[in-house]
């Protein structure tokens, strides 16, 4: 089984690091492959730069078809281009928001996820809802720039360490969700010092993915998720057009 | 006060049909432009086309900056790039769902939204329930494809007229929405055959941005709709770094 | 065009404080035209208070008729009698504290309702829940009596400060709606002092009236608003049988 | 103890329907006594003659307090004037709509409400909503006008039994509601041909007036429904000014 | 009319509590006869206790069909076996925190249970919102172990009063529920002391009961509760085959 | 890894299914062991069956504590017991119903859960909702008793795919989940006849309990699932008490 990392923003440190942390949990018949977008912004931070990182997310997608793959992370915490993506693809795609919330609902009934800027909270909070998860978890922003995470002197983890804090002391929180893939290789050190789950969305996504390729399930093509329809598609956007993938 | 009608879509007569629509219930000062996407694909059905339409739509609302505008308009039932469009942007941004079922709620208790193909019924519903109206309206799909609506030949109002005496007869519709722009020409006509309020999204958007241009009030910029930060993008994308917006 | 602003509650002063916000954002070609309720309290502060404001307000928008409008708007936050006024009107009716957070909704994805005392508190967070902005906005109260507002050496406005600084900065609030009447005057300078949009709703309400007579809609008379059915109405309430109506 | 019994509407022949079926269930030392309002509809089918029934409904409770009661239930099934009332009271008061869905929610996961006009359907599914029980509760309209009620030859009891056989076959209702005053005599008998339990509105208000005083409750008086302020009321209200009453 | 007050606990100090609490609210025809479960765990704290705890639940309202009773109550805040007790029995069950908020709605808006431990807290809470008051309700803890209730010097009385007081203070709440079947006997002084009303479940439960006989009202045997199929059980449980019962 | 699959009611036919279904779609690394509840109902046909049901899962879980288990999957898709065992247990527990709606949810935004009996149909139909898709699934029953499941000969699996075939042409689901521990061997085949992902419980529980093993996550014990508290447990139920686990 091949799994596909696709890292939305184009800074390579980052995939590195989802790579990495999802090559800690797959399993021995898994290979992890990454991709970090070539178009797009150096990280996603709300709404402007998730919504340009899509075109990149889906070239990605499509260039890798050529060496195949059997599902796909997009390794963005805010879900980005989540829903295209699964329109686009005949493999499972699974996003971090959602596999870290459904995964955290395994494990406690009342959680809180802990993301960078105030900026991405709503937006997060907005996918924790449509999960289905806006009655068990509440969404804290730490105030740390996305690329600070890849600077340990930058006091990001003092800043993180005080919102789980509070969410364990204010929130009634029974686990902690690390709200930013960026966050990726904290989790282990964060659980040990907490004594509570803490869930990490990178690695939660790669055991969805390899649990829906193993059970034989993926995207359903009838309804919401149907596959685009050949039409034209202009300009920057040409390459996209689904005519051409029928083809 | 000038107010610009974007369509996400490359298909240029749906943008003068919207614009028409919007002209005609435009007040006497509000001058109405309009532009055509000129990259992405020539309708918008589904996830995968709505998130590639986004980048050719963001385009057009920086590109007119240069002419000035007071307030968007998104003529898409998808409210595709909504989000992106407010963060951005200076002035207000109106989509046609989130303004037309806003305008049935002023109008009904229950009503309907008649969308085109199923595989947008689903993503609509999400939009109606987003915008708290989950418990009040239902959304039906009448099997149309986007384009279809331009060919007066092809069947398609048929289709939607069947679907209106469903909602009126089995859901308990005491309003009806027309869930596409491409159905902007037929509010008026079909509110006299079924004499119940009959909402176009394209007008009652455009309304909504004079009433927002005119009570001098904009997007907030604290928290989710905080303006893009300066970043570097790459690729095709470059064009859309923050950073040579501000500069 | 012309809109009925009717107050209802006896204060004259009050009504001139909305008929002047009215007058301020009124399109050019709109006449305002105000009215206060001739039975019932001073002011509407709870639920006996609104109910028993009803028939003053129901007697003007009759009376009026003779005069004819085209829109009316029901000057008081806590949208009293709005329901009994749909079924009853063959013109638009506006409420204040539905066409505020509709307004606000365009703006913000999460806002803050600031309102007077502690008894209207749940009240309007229960016209927000029904409007759909439950999970988006919060109420506070001020703990300012309504008829304070008028008086400028009451301390209402700091109180009012008070709980619009306490909305930013513990309830994540990206802008503020005034949730009562009497506040309209403050809105602009609130609105400069805060960089946050600061919703009014008596200017709200008026662009909406503008905005479905404009689009050649009214109140659905199927269902929840269908026109009163023609019966006795007995003593005090004698003037209001729909038969007289009708005849 | 004493419990009033108050008809909001005008038609003395259902005050006496109410009051024999609030006898037949009361306890062995409940008294009950029965008003009927004196000013507005001879009955209430929507929202403008439900508005016109508070005031004759809120003197008849201030009339009685003369002779003195323990506890109040105001006998129309859409809660006419029930929050008013709570304000103006110091004795509990209870509505048809919200002690019969709460009665049939210790009896039934799924219900269904059978009322009589279309126009009252979507009232009292929002009552049903308010009172939580919106996942669990439908609500069906029998087409029936509230006076045909009280004529037994007028066809309203066989449209009502197929209303109710609807709720059985296709809404998996568990339980049936009767959402009219005036069906209160027919609760045992179609309890008897169906076989699952039927909830009569008087007869469950009348039981959970009795269970409040006997625990010795009565409403908040901190809040929400905290006694009306002192303050002028003019005109034909100006019977109602609280000044008065605490005077 | 005979009431089984069944304590799903093994504490007879609590079953004689919670008999005399329903002695002194029950009215003057009403029978309280009390049992206490004869397996199971002494206190019920979390999910593993309240599970256990049902199968001596059902022992007990098993062996008192021989004695016969009209309806019966669960003297536990926890709902334990609510829905299993239902579907066994042919008479009306009910269950201290159904009853307690469902009698606290009649009376406030919004209002605050108070139950012992924190791992209560959320199972209450779960239930709250499952009883549709989630809008309504909060719920606090006092970090009270359920036998400390029992013990006059143990201070849990100042930790409930810190409770009733964060709620009043913080939570609007304009009643409280006592969450926990051993602080039945505080609800009148408490009551007196903050003057809100102050409901327990106990008595509410014994109210709702004699409500429902008197209305000759039983759970539905239709869907969620008909009654268990005849089948084999074996081991400890063999005693409860629906066999049994039918032959 | 060894994964325990635990079947709270007695008939090990069904176990033996469970387990082969469990091991078909187990990683390599897992060794799937089975167990037979030995005390309780032959199958679990509503609440009543499903309470008693507890003590014989609960006693599988603590037994097999001796050999060693990673995590347990509970193979009935009514939840039973859930809570309870995750309470009692160190090792994650996985439930039918979770695991199957929650990998619906990865694969399709509208679903349906075909359940065998309606007296389970709203018991899903809760769980369903406490898992937070209620929006997105329905759940429908098929009127086949669980043993029929057993019986090639029965025509259960007929009256199954009607029900699939009414969801997919009434309910727009885009997905099937299979909701009984029985169906679990018709997965595949009738995914490859509907061509929209058909989920197993069985198999879906399987994959989330790997995957929590392997990410090194287990049941919170912070709040609701805190481990049972040491105390006296009496009568059939005394091999129960805490107590003894700790000591």
């Amino acid at each position: 089984m091949r799994i596909l990392i696709v890292n939305p923003n184009t800074t390579a440190s980052m995939t590195e690091k989802a790579a990495t942390a999802a090559r800690v949990v797959a399993a021995s018949g898994t290979e992890i492959i990454a991709a970090t977008s070539r178009m797009g912004p150096v990280s996603i931070e709300g709404h402007y730069d998730g919504a340009l990182a899509i075109p990149g997310l889906l070239a990605e997608l499509k260039e890798r078809q050529g060496v195949g793959y059997d599902a796909a992370v997009i390794a963005c915490f805010d879900d980005t281009g989540l829903e295209a993506a699964r329109t686009f693809a005949d493999v499972p795609i699974l996003g971090l928001c959602e596999s870290a919330v459904v995964t955290a609902g395994f494990l406690a009934q009342r959680f809180t996820v802990v993301t960078t800027l105030e900026r991405s909270r709503v937006l997060i909070d907005n996918l924790v809802r449509r999960y289905g998860m806006g009655d068990r978890a509440k969404v804290r922003a730490s105030d740390i720039p996305v690329l600070e995470l890849e600077d340990a002197a930058s006091g990001a983890i003092g800043k993180l360490r005080d919102e789980i804090e509070g969410a364990l002391s204010e929130d009634g929180a029974e686990a902690i969700v690390l709200g930013c893939a960026g966050m990726t290789d904290l989790a282990r050190e964060l659980q040990e010092i907490y004594g509570v789950p803490v869930v990490d969305g990178v690695a939660a996504a790669v055991k969805q993915a390899e649990a829906l390729v193993s059970l034989g399930l993926s995207t359903s093509k009838r309804g919401s998720y149907a596959s685009p329809l050949p039409k034209s598609f202009t300009g920057a956007m040409s390459g996209f057009s689904p005519v051409l993938k029928v083809g």
